[in-house]
């Protein structure tokens, strides 16, 4: 590890899911720090080592961190807490160390938490590369604008937009609605009553193998639908 | 150029300004077009040419486009009508072509302007390559937390967001106003009759040679600001 990066703290964005979403600024930290922190599922799979997967980074590099990503957050909160004492020793030991987030590092990420423990520590040097957002990459897919030029935008969680629908399509020209799983039937009531022409789009875990598009919203009342769901709205007529 | 991509028009979002925020995607597909048009300002000098710059790309398959980006769109329409025709005679004539877009293609980009006209053909194929917005580099920049778990974000063009600015904090925990070079002093008089304690950060020209990041919004009071300029705002307490 070269003098200059030397004992940094790296939030990695790498992108919501296509490895070809990763910058060029991602892979080459990745390539130089010492460990390589990964937050993994109960089971031990990981998404965002999925994503990296197509650099051939050396593996015993990796250092997988096991969340539940429940609602309740005592027992992650163990773990990041756990991550973020073996991150400051590498750390104080001069080795520098990435922590790898899905999407970008500051936008409803597992970096967030890590963050808030290790920016206590006024000698941590923490270097944030920011990374391409799901929502762009949804966009992307199905070629939604997005804003132009005096548009505005929204993004909030379901649990929260649903029930603001309405007040919210009046005040922005496009809303994400994010983590759409859960609370779909009640965003399919409120569509149901919103009085202006809607565009509606449902994307699901974007940019990976398992991705999928539906433009018919109706299709998936009663499913069960995965975290990484979002839905794009855009008042017809916005281009 | 392979077959797979004859006749394909690519908006390719290269990032706010770092080269190196250029997404390995976006790399492959500049490498394998036959043009890459590149909009650039009156003088001929052009913002993205800078940031693909590194990429070391043959300049003879750059064509530029002169757009002079005022707010009246009259004669940047025309450019962009010409611009389309001769993509368009491009891909009829198998070859492959990329219009780069600052940021992201969807957001806010003169992408857009492209976008709706060749979107009117239904033989023209167009894909669409994600890019990291300037909200996520700035942010990244001062490790400025964006979304945690349940937050509301919103991003607003200034010229409309200072007059709700009270409105637009009380419902968002994270605010983007962007091109605030136009309302400035209006949303210093705003911010100082919000009554919530609020983080505010001025960046402009993120990732740039030219990038400025102040604190202190007090001190560009009465300035000349550039286009590329945001202000982020966080109620404070929001982590």
């Amino acid at each position: 590890m070269s003098q200059t990066s030397t004992g940094i703290f790296y939030g990695v964005g790498v992108g919501p899911g296509d490895p070809e979403l990763i910058t060029r600024k991602a892979e080459r930290v990745l390539r130089a720090v010492d460990w390589i922190f990964l937050p993994s599922g109960r089971s031990g799979s990981s998404f965002v080592r999925r994503i990296i997967e197509p650099l051939g980074l050396p593996t015993n590099k990796f250092r997988q961190v096991s969340l539940c990503m429940s609602r309740d957050r005592t027992e992650d909160g163990q773990a990041y807490r756990r991550a973020a004492s073996e991150i400051m020793e590498e750390l104080h030991q001069g080795k520098s160390a990435a922590w790898i987030a899905e999407g970008d590092p500051l936008f409803y990420s597992t970096f967030l938490h890590l963050y808030e423990t290790l920016c206590r520590y006024p000698w941590v040097r923490v270097e944030i590369i920011p990374g391409v957002t799901s929502t762009s990459a949804a966009a992307a897919r199905i070629g939604f604008p997005v804003a132009r030029l005096d548009d505005r935008v929204a993004v909030v969680p379901a649990c929260y937009g649903v029930q603001r629908l309405a007040a919210l399509l009046d005040a922005f020209a496009t809303v994400f609605l994010l983590k759409v799983n859960s609370a779909f039937d009640e965003l399919l009531a409120q569509l149901a009553s919103v009085r202006i022409p809607v565009r509606a789009v449902y994307v699901e875990q974007v940019g990976t193998p398992a991705e999928r598009v539906v433009m018919d919203l109706e299709s998936l009342r009663g499913q069960e639908l995965p975290y990484f769901s979002l839905v794009m709205l855009r008042k017809e007529g916005q281009g």
